[in-house]
């Protein structure tokens, strides 16, 4: 797609990014800040701002005609609110409103996180060409966004595609939000290294217990550590399978730091899919590494951006 | 919406009906032939034929400027193809090809049953003035569709919506389909009786073990019974809830003879449904019965084609 120059923020529990992004997807200026995420909301607020006030410094800041926001969830667009779980000063923040104060006025376009990680992926990454996609972070927690149809679906709030949050094991164990059996309960990188260590599983001298240390340990052939990433790849399946049986996605694409295990998580994952998407509509459902990396949510909130200041009717991305 | 004069086809495993539908949802004329399901294809499609040219002796034909077909699934709407579970010889029949050859060039619309009782529901029933909507129907199997950004969302091969076939229980039992624990495998009516009697529940003199008669023995207080439809709510609520979640619905519009239980159904599904939709932008999910009654399926069609008929794009229905 053709976009103008936008402005992106990205806004998690440990750093909040700001950017300039030209047409083609590629950064021109940056800025960060850590999140002081246990200070009171304007302490946060403060650290928007700095990183506003450095990217808007460049003189390149006067073509940017839009801005998006890609933030930790839950989001609100519609209300354009944000309420971080990790960021507990900011219940019900405005900070669209307070985003646009700040920029004298630009449009703002808010999304959350998975939302924003896929618009850059359709944008330049595995979902490119796909008009039906999912894509999905798999982290310290698991979200996700959608395309359907041709155009990112961020629904009335923002927060489509929040595949980490649908429960896949409807008696099974209680999941912070208040849901059972949820996927990221399952498939997030804390509950890969949780599930290992309650098997027997043992770190190694320098004591790492990441999912990432799981996934070595699955590498070496480590029977626990192996059954870890598949009960991980079972629950990730049936989520994709259900998605796909609800808007027929033509492609899954998974990044975030546990999709970096590589074939000890998409060896079982195609596996899984296999069992879970059955039905002929769903049966050829590809899967696919995510190709953006830690610049997605910037990339993707300015794709959000561009999208959001036209005619939603007509604005495409990925063309 | 304003639609002109249709045709609809809906196309069962018990019954093929036809009819003309005016723009207001009012059936004009209409025809219907038992489905000859286990005959050859040529059989079926002389039953469609046989109902189409009755519908067309109306002196009110030469006013239909399209045609839709909701049929059991699945469908492929890409290729005008249909393969009914429960019609052994139609297996990626060209239906579409042929119907258009039966009404001498009509524009043909082809959807999933799910999907046409959706656009029902969205045109003239519980669904009307939501933009964003899970429609169901659950009967002997479980089937839906969605209305997402206010449009009816067939997907690309007219099977969205499909909930009946996402996995709520990934260890359960296998379905049909050749999944583990689908909705429809724990909350479709024929279930929820094979629960009741695994449990203990014995039908009356009349011997009638259908759910409408274990939903009977609920409302007198058989505890069996009761538990029974606890469990369908438990799942239906799972996959409503995975559903609002991964789109942002509104409402969720339940149909079809388990429905008919009433508050036995409701009041558990309402309660699941706070266990199972817990993130902010779900919680206020609202649920309710379908309006629409036994014509829904050929009212959701003439919908289907009239959308069909028409730019996609600026196509609304429920206006």
């Amino acid at each position: 797609m053709h976009i103008d120059r936008v402005a992106a923020l990205d806004i998690g529990g440990t750093k909040i990014a700001g950017a300039l992004v030209d047409g083609n997807g590629r950064i021109l200026v940056r800025a960060q800040r850590p999140t002081p995420a246990q200070e009171d909301g304007e302490s946060v607020m403060r650290a928007v701002e700095e990183v506003l006030a450095e990217v808007a410094a460049s003189p390149l800041w006067s073509g940017a005609t839009a801005i998006g926001i890609g933030s930790a969830g839950p989001v609100d667009a519609s209300a354009g609110t944000v309420s971080p779980v990790n960021v507990p000063g900011w219940r019900g923040f405005p900070l669209v409103e307070r985003v646009r104060e700040a920029t004298g006025g630009l449009p703002v376009t808010l999304v959350g996180d998975g939302v924003a990680m896929t618009a850059a992926e359709h944008w330049q990454g595995a979902a490119r060409g796909y008009d039906n996609a999912l894509c999905m972070v798999v982290s310290t927690g698991v979200g996700g966004g959608l395309v359907l149809g041709g155009k990112l679906h961020p629904g009335p709030t923002g927060n489509s595609g929040h595949i980490g949050h649908i429960s896949v094991d409807l008696d099974g164990d209680l999941c912070p939000c208040g849901g059972r059996g949820c996927v990221e309960r399952i498939a997030s990188g804390p509950n890969i290294a949780r599930r290992a260590l309650e098997g027997g599983w043992q770190p190694g001298p320098d004591g790492d217990t990441s999912a990432a240390a799981v996934a070595a340990a699955a590498r070496a052939g480590h029977p626990v550590a192996i059954a870890s990433f598949e009960r991980a790849a079972q629950a990730l399946a049936a989520g994709i399978a259900a998605t796909a049986t609800l808007v027929e996605i033509g492609i899954a694409v998974v990044g975030g730091g546990v999709a970096n295990a590589g074939e000890v998580l998409f060896a079982p994952l195609r596996r899984s899919l296999r069992d879970y998407a059955t039905l002929s509509f769903v049966q050829r459902i590809e899967l696919a590494p995510a190709l953006t990396g830690t610049d997605a949510g910037l990339v993707g909130a300015a794709a959000a951006a561009a999208l959001g200041s036209r005619d939603e009717e007509t604005a495409t991305i990925g063309g």
